[in-house]
This record gives structure tokens, sequence and C-alpha cells, in this order.
């Protein structure tokens, strides 16, 4: 079995409004079954999300966070905005964002933006995911699926990794179901994220800065599929989380 | 930039005392900066790292433990006795474990062993890493990494995903450290976990249960580094891990 993954290069600067599956289009020889994996950074540049620190006044508690955590207290402000709940204040926030899941300063990006304006996540990536995988199929005639990413830290691991928050036609778990094992027992069910391994291995290829690729070819493995799919499939359910029930207990102690 | 993966075909049923390097450089052309990506189980066999449950009696503590997660209380044991905290006890024993780091069961699988045996994981995996890295450079002449993995969940998120547990000559993470963004202004440090992303890719090769593909070969991207890496370099330092605090207090609640 054999998988590759490429850049596709060249990808100009976007801008709100650009259409971003035209961008690849132009750039990128698709096949079906290829896995389209797009940085949300640039779906947010094409969606206009975007918004600047001097639109924001902020309260009390973003400044007494602001102090804490050695951050401007506008950006505070945007990021309680921006979520449900907050599980850790500082170092770092860590929040349950309102447009993905759980993430640092509810993926509030304040990088490779002009003007002084931060990127927000996409509205609704899955929504994202889809308009462009459409867009691809009618230029293209090819059947793809999409992945939009962001990165995240992890619990007990240092550094960052890919992860989907916005997929269309692409699978978000393979449960291996009743599958035997090597000597013929069947194994436990098995649930992999496969769509967040995309996301990593994508990632690989990205880079930050200036060098940056934001869109990412990955092709050879059988992710396409038929259903509807969405990001929330990732989303571990609030009563099923021991681990967001901990956070809320240390925070109150 | 572009990368490829594939997976080491027809690698066969390893026992107690083979050779892994071998049997890898018999079935694949390696090139130098090639990364190698193992499945610690296939590690755990040739070192022979297992075990029988018939060798363990329980505790009154694993038999309760076991009651409550309609485990065998001797597995239940084995998980106990292999690491140094349990974060989470039901409805699965999420640990410190001795030989890796925090994870469900300590790694323990139970899953394609044969004769009712259990495997562990390796007891040194940047060591096995080692050895298996230092074999095939004898063998071929080509510089290689040597990245070993296993599979773990992850905080607010469903499924797992492949992670490394063992490194040789490769990149645990790369530091975006004063890279300039697009526009010129210097970003924040920000940290890939790349070992774990590379293990991820790989991981979408495996796959599980007896179709299973243990060696994947990934070439293209710069994880190979002359430095002496560890895993360790990927884990949080305990000090630094607000989730293990957390769980820590919720435990005591």
């Amino acid at each position: 079995m054999r998988m590759e993954a490429f850049t596709v290069d060249d990808i100009p600067l976007v801008k709100p409004g650009d259409d971003i599956a035209a961008m690849i289009c132009e750039r990128a020889a698709l096949e079906d079954g290829d896995v389209l994996v797009i940085a949300s950074t640039i779906i947010a540049k094409a969606e206009n999300e975007l918004f600047s620190l001097d639109d924001i006044t902020p309260s009390d508690r973003a400044i007494g966070i602001g102090k804490k955590d050695d951050k401007d207290p506008r950006l505070v402000e945007a990021v309680l905005d921006r979520c449900s709940e907050c599980f850790v204040e500082s170092p770092v926030m860590l929040v349950q964002s309102d447009r993905a899941h759980v993430c640092i300063n509810a993926g509030v990006d304040d990088s490779n933006v002009e003007n002084d304006l931060l990127a927000d996540l996409p509205r609704d990536a899955d929504a994202s995911a889809r308009s462009i995988g459409e867009r691809v199929e009618e230029i293209t005639g090819c059947r793809v699926a999409v992945v939009v990413t962001d990165t995240n830290g992890r619990a007990f691991r240092l550094g960052q990794t890919g992860v989907a928050i916005g997929l269309y036609h692409a699978t978000p778990i393979y449960y291996w179901r009743g599958t035997k094992d090597l000597f013929g027992y069947e194994m436990q069910i098995s649930e992999e994220a496969v769509a967040d391994e995309v996301a990593a291995a994508a990632n690989l290829l990205m880079g930050e800065g200036s060098g940056g690729n934001p869109v990412v070819v990955v092709r050879g493995i059988p992710l396409f599929t038929e259903e509807k799919t969405s990001a929330r499939q990732l989303y571990r359910p609030d009563n099923m989380d021991i681990i967001k029930k901990a956070l809320r207990i240390f925070q109150e102690s």
C-alpha cells in the first residue's frame, strides 16, 4: 500500500471572496478519490472572517486574564467572546470554541494576516469543506474528499499536530469492528481517527510562516466516502469526557 | 514538496529473537534519509516482552476495578503493575506507564499475539529504535531515522492515532522559532510534533488485524537528524501538565 502527499504550490495570498477551489484546480491535476487538505487560515481569509483588536473593548475579566497570561486584553476578550466555556485561563486559554472544538485561544490566529487583522476560524468548517469540494467537482469532474485543518496541542504530549475541523466526503473515524486479528480472534472494537491522521500527515508538508503551503493533496488512501460526514463526529461528547469533568472541578478548586 | 509512504509487505510473523532490521532490509530498497516507522507490537514480540494472564494473581484493588470496568482482574493487575500512577480507573484505565507515557492499559496489547500471551510495550522503545536503526545502517549503509509507534486516544476527541514512543535519529519536535510570517512579522514560537505526525501518517497504512502492516517507510520529509533524540522529548513534563493536575484532584473528589 502506498500513499503520497504533495503541496499545491504557488497559491497566491488569499483575499476575501477568492475562489479557493479554482486556485487549487489551476495548480494541481486532481484525480478521483484525492483528499484535499486545506489550512483553515486561508478559508477564513476567503470568507472574510477577520477582525481587528482596535474594535474590541476588553472587559474586567479579560484585563485580569491578560495580566496573568501577559497577553493583550483585547485578544483575551476576543477569545472569551468566541467560546462557550473556558477550561483553563492561565498560562494559556483552553476553551470550548463556538466554531470548532476544544482548543487554545478559540482558534484565533494572529499570524499571516495583513493590516493588524486577526483570523478567526471559519464559521462552519464543514460547510466550507463542502463548498470547496462541490466547486472542485464542478470544475474538474473529480470526486474528492476535503479536510479543513487547524493545529492543536495535546494532553500529556508537547507540540501541536494537524487536526481536522471540517470534512466533506471524508471518513472521520474508521471502526475496526469485529475484524479478526492475526490469530483469528475477534478484535475488540478499535477506532482510528483517520481524518486527524490525514490532517497530521498533510501538516508535515504545510509548514508555517512565509514558506507555508496551505493546500496539500493526499492520494492513495481510501478516505473518500459517499456518505455525508462532519468533523463533529471526531469530537468526544461532553458526557463521555472525563478530562473536561476533571478540568471543571480543578477550576473550582 | 512531496512525501511518500509505503508498507514493507510480507513481513512474516515475528518471533522472539527475530532480526526485524534484516526482515525489513530484505523487503524494501531503503534510501538515505528514509524514516522507518515500526509498530511497537512486533518489537515487543522480537524482544520477547510477552506474558500470560495465567501467571498473574489479581490484588483486591484489581478485582474491584475489574468489576467496575467489566475487565479480567488479571489484566487489571498487569496494568497496575506496569504504571507509576493511575489517573482514571473507570470506564478505562488511563495510567502513567513505566515504559512509555500516559496511555490506556499501560500499552498492554491483547491482540495479535499467539497462545493466550499478551504483548507489553518494548522495555525501552528508544533503545529498540536505535538497535534497529544501527543494524539497518550496518546492512544497507543507509542513514535512516526510526520511529517506533503505538496508538493512543486523545483528550476531547474520539478515536486513536499513531504516536511515537521510540526515536532514533528522528526529530521529535520542530520549533518554528523566530521565523517570519508572510508579512514579515516574527512569529511566536510554535512547536510542531513532527514525529507524532509521521507516526499518524504511517498508521494510515498500517491497519490492524490480520491485514496489518507493521512497517512503513516514509520518504521525502526531513525528519532525519544527526542528533541523538528520544521520544521522551515529546512528553510534557509533569510540572507543566495542567490536565494531570486536574485528573489528580478529580480522583480525590
